[in-house]
């Protein structure tokens, strides 16, 4: 069944009353002070139609999901081989940022959607691209078709200046020989493509390539082949949602992943990209009502993947 | 597309170069006496078909497919919360026998498909079932059709001598209190359902009802709601395979679950149900060759999740 | 400086204060009905005069002291390479009955004075000993003089009931092939083990042969060579506080043990050995006033090991 | 019994065979080129005697050795509560470098002597004093009696540039509020302090006043009290030799402190200071036939703490 705005308008106020069980996140004050009241949701289907509700096309910071962007730019320039072989494919089993695992298993992180496994992937961006900032710009911009997309430098400074534990991290890496750049650049990088500023609208539209086996809403141009496509999906329903990615599989059924700026993307194959957003988080540091979101679209359209 | 048996007649014969490069399981001798040769697939499809080719007929010890089963009666007879506060629903991310995890976490085990998790469940159904073991006898007979399915007592006798680790276990959640009845009963059980012989065939046949919304092959009466049977192929999905959930999601893009024996289950919700047999394993406990074959498989048939 | 009954007196006045801000063990039924206010002090000295302050002839539950005699027991009749290619003489570093260590260093305790440990000397001596709680009422009435100690049973009973955690552990060294015999014997046993009731007096006579290069107080008899009884000092210096070895060293300065029922055992190498008594614990499981009653002794008679 | 010449010389010729049983550390190329042969040892007697033998007046890199300088330093300006709230007084259990336990802890090192405990001293000295290389050259200079004495360049900056694991532990003591100057100021002021080069003569001399109460054997001035004093004895006992404390204190039975140059600094309280050195190591990161010299020097003159 393809959701229509009536229904989405529905779905947001069945899971508003959610709000206030969460918790914003705080460790920078540019998140913090977000307000917790905002609520959106957009749905882009595969004739190209895009449905919205809610504080869909406000901006905010897009945080984790970043990683995502960051993956495909590496797949698009490297050989599998390559990137398999410095970071896992498997769910990480514990607190998104955790040395712990990091160091037992030799410097390689477990996948590329915990901290540690996405600064891997911007060390390998760093090594092939000249102007990677730039460069991640230009393609979020294509993928949403929306040209005015940009960072928020505030948030990306303030990330700067609480990175000690990225730092560490990083450090440890390059202890294990798996970073192969000065981590400073890198860091910096990381944090812009996590202080990208976009709207459900936008995230929904740039992530509809994983909806229609790799190529984007923009043009017909595949951007990943099918194959690709497919096992991007596959590591989003594993390693998505940081330590509540069973959790999620087991109430939504979709491939997704989430930020703390309170945004979660998810994937219907075949059918249909959606963005949700309320900043307030769950203990897994996922959005508390944007899965409720979720969980209702699943129900109420009957689409899940299992 | 649907599988016929001449498609995987190819697929066995395109897999069994791999045989040789795993490893049969040998920690007790039933089954590390079996012959590294054996090869078999067999898919039961939702118009009541089954089509297998190779060793499809063979029985073999299902061992951790069980634990599949052994859930599925827990949902039966126990609410939903009655079974998640006891068992989480998250990727181990750690070898699946680990106590290390099961400290941290309290006694808490990660999901019921680890031995920590499935020994909760056997608990559950020790406390509520009069005599368990007939009871998944009669359970597995009727999901299967076939009356004369038995278990290998030389099998679970073996394992009841090598059965220190699971004894640890059990222990350690007593202790925690997540763990209600005698040890010794509870672990007799738990290596009956693992010592369970089936074929193929009778693998393929049982588990239909989770490619067709709770429902079995061999009546019309629902064992499962459709959410319950969505849930537990997300279970499957995120923590089916031990430590290679994330690899085999990436490859083959099914629910899934393995077993030491060799045998793998996998499902295609709405489609069809598919099991497969290669005693010798990968390091992370999964067949080699049978992973290889639903690899195979998916990309022919073009089905998969994702 | 000798210290005498006067002194002793005053440091029990002195360190009654404390009582109220520690925590009576509770585990067991037996040793939480113990009243906190008990307080007792003994020193046997190298010119064999005992002195002594306080609640020092009232028997308690000497629990993990009683690690140091069955030490003692199994260096007597195995070689030293037999006792520590299972047992290991490093700190712990983590809570005394940590599972996570002991499965990441394979099944082999860091010491023999945590739980993991004196349970594989129980094993050693369960081998060798055709009745070993038998044999370890002989030996300990004969180090301390007095042939009336004996098991509080009901203690020994208790704990039994309260084993889970300690029978994970010792299935654990099973599985790693760090333990011979059946779990329920020498679980029993080293339950009676901790089960001795014994006065600071009692205990002061009994762990003389520390003071005294190896050989008791009763007769001239070593029971230890005198590099052995350097080497098991050593040991308790490392190891025989629990978490809190080190901050032991450094307050009291000499090598001891403590046990959950409130007794500590300290050892002033060629001149005299100690024993207190007071219920309440310290967060690391040590005697709290027990331990400042060492440290004042060790200040006012200026005697340390450092 | 107060050791001379002649047995220092029978105890270097029985352990030399042991040279070619260990590894000289190469982590460095600076360290990795000293060869396996050299063997000194020096004795500082309460007497003011100082006893050689070997290539005991051949400096060579003191490396964690250093560590127990920069704790007395922070002990003559932190009053102790600040000190030990920062770092803790426990022996570590895990190998010398280990992020696990300083995550585990919140990033609270074990204690002084891993090299996570010696950069939060390094930071604390950082804090308080405007030259801290110098001041530590100036300390250094004074307890031995050698105003010749300097830092190896080459080793300081080799050892910046494999400096990677270390700076992950001084950023995760960072995250956790535990560090307080930026990283790399304190990394190069602590990469110097371990690129100090001592000879054993020059290390006996320097560490007397750890047999001396506090007073070091150049003037009268007392630069710790004899609280401090033997409260550092004792931290030295329980932590000072990694991973291998309590085999050092069973073996050797004295207070000491190694570095990965091969040096070994021990303490007899009351008597006397001690230095060896050879580059060979054993798998816990000690000098092999250092410990071994130390062992039967302690055998020898009948001198041990217990």
């Amino acid at each position: 069944m393809k959701p229509n705005a009536q229904l989405l308008e529905q779905i947001l106020d069945d899971v508003r009353p959610l709000i206030g069980q969460g918790k914003v996140a705080d460790y920078i004050p540019a998140l913090a002070d977000v307000t917790n009241q905002k609520l959106g949701i957009a749905v882009c289907y595969n004739d190209g139609e895009v449905i919205r509700a809610g504080d869909a096309d406000e901006a905010f910071s897009i945080q984790s999901i970043s990683k995502v962007l960051s993956l495909t730019l590496a797949m698009q320039s490297y050989q599998a081989e390559e990137i398999w072989t410095r970071v896992g494919k498997e769910p990480s089993g514990q607190a998104f940022n955790s040395l712990i695992q990091l160091e037992m298993e030799q410097g390689i992180p477990r996948n590329p959607f915990i901290n540690a496994g996405a600064l891997v992937v911007s060390d390998m961006l760093h090594t092939r691209q000249s102007a990677p900032r730039q460069r991640m710009l230009e393609f979020v911009r294509y993928l949403a078709g929306n040209p005015h997309l940009c960072y928020d430098k505030a948030v990306a400074d303030s990330e700067m200046l609480h990175s000690d534990r990225n730092a560490a991290i990083a450090y440890l890496m390059r202890a294990f020989g798996n970073f192969d750049n000065d981590v400073v650049p890198v860091l910096t990088n990381y944090f812009h493509y996590c202080a990208l500023e976009m709207s459900c609208v936008d995230l929904a539209k740039a992530f509809f390539y994983l909806a229609n086996k790799g190529t984007p809403l923009s043009d017909n141009t595949a951007i990943l082949s099918p194959t690709q496509s497919k096992q991007l999906n596959a590591l989003l329903a594993t390693c998505g949602l940081y330590d509540g990615a069973g959790e999620f599989a087991y109430r939504v059924g979709m491939p997704g992943k989430s930020g703390v700026g309170g945004g979660i993307i998810a994937i219907v194959p075949g059918e249909m990209s959606i963005a949700v957003w309320s900043p307030e988080l769950d203990p897994s540091g996922n959005s508390l009502a944007g899965t409720a979101a979720l969980e209702l679209l699943s129900a109420r359209i009957g689409r899940s993947i299992f």
